[in-house]
């Protein structure tokens, strides 16, 4: 069956106090998408961060701000490169700066990762299947590098109602063997898949993607996070 | 602009020395989709492999034959866990078993990468092309797990046509500040995207990605991997 990536525009800039779900159903309604059952709703972080005010002054925190907000973000760091840091968040995820953006902000300020991103994707969730009558998954994304490889992909970082990993274990593949591929991030597929309509510069900070057949639960990003003890990348 | 994601069914199983656009041109046609300009082809590997005869009994390089296999594959090992290897292959991709796969393959053998993945893509692109009368980008994937994160996703190793990372330096965000997410892995987020209507147990090899705007080109899935020097995660 054919998946579609729907951008959805005409959302404003957000700010502290705002509700993300009703930005959203204001783009939804600005961009003519009727929401359907199974469609999975993602949002960049960056709006659900403004909304709940996570946008401090660089100045604030002293002359090396941003600096100083890695460290206070981070729980772990992993590597030092010039003025790059490469953390664990407190949530658990890998990423640069522990998530501290300074662009997608008024200049002079950075922008911090929510502080539960599966919190607010359910909140966003309740607040529109509630208004609208549907039922859907809420995925709230990131921008992340990678070990190994360059350029950034969108990852999931905020979860509600749909299980990040599809388990194939015990599958069989059709040669009848045992499928060596067993568990995959159906989750930051969708969100890669998302950002092929959001784009960077564009400020569009939503997407309807309709059609996957996701498994449907209350699965949480931080399901992702590998557990130290399997990670051999540290 | 809203982005198609279509998978191509009745791709039959192949053998060595077929001829891979020739499999996904019938897939097309009778999955009754029309190539139009700027369609992206996504082709698994595991055709191509086959169809370049990269397939290996196992008992060929003796009792332990899979390990030998991943040795043989592999440029570096990075590291070592149990019977799991996470290998730098030839090309330079960064993945487990350096790319030996037991799954999706007859029982007994193993299926290895293609040797040149960016040479496959392009001679099936100008395949494609000619016959078709269209100007198309071919991706070829393959599915990688990633370092923190659980769970594999479907990144890009061979390309023609595209190129793999957009690249916004110097771009300024909607708040007039320079973007601190300067390279995005377009390449790997169609991959991912293309993964959603492929599947791992379903058997459908290729599908096409209709409405990204991406940049075209003589790119290469190598542009993909990160120079050693900057590679902090060896």
């Amino acid at each position: 069956m054919k998946v579609e990536l729907i951008p959805v525009e005409g959302i404003p800039e957000a700010s502290s106090g705002d509700d993300v779900a009703d930005l959203v159903m204001g783009g939804l309604s600005a961009s003519g998408i009727d929401l359907v059952d199974g469609d999975v709703v993602v949002v960049t972080h960056k709006i659900i961060s403004k909304s709940e005010g996570r946008v401090v002054p660089l100045q604030d925190p002293g002359p090396d701000g941003h600096r100083y907000l890695v460290e206070r973000e981070a729980s772990t760091i992993l590597r030092r490169r010039g003025s790059l840091v490469i953390a664990k968040t407190r949530h658990g995820f890998v990423c640069a700066n522990a998530g501290v953006d300074r662009s997608n902000v008024a200049p002079g300020n950075a922008l911090l990762l929510p502080l539960d991103p599966d919190a607010s994707a359910h909140r966003i969730r309740v607040r529109i299947e509630r208004a609208l009558g549907v039922s859907i998954a809420v995925l709230v994304t990131d921008t992340f590098g990678r070990a190994w490889r360059n350029g950034l992909v969108d990852v999931t970082i905020g979860i509600s109602g749909l299980i990040p990993i599809v388990d194939y274990r015990g599958t069989k593949d059709t040669h009848g063997n045992t499928l060596e591929v067993t568990e995959v991030a159906i989750a930051d597929e969708i969100a890669a898949a998302a950002d092929l309509v959001m784009g960077k510069a564009t400020g569009i900070p939503a997407a309807v993607v309709r059609g996957v057949d996701y498994p449907k639960g209350p699965g949480r990003a931080t399901d992702m996070v590998r557990d130290a003890s399997e990670d051999m990348f540290r």
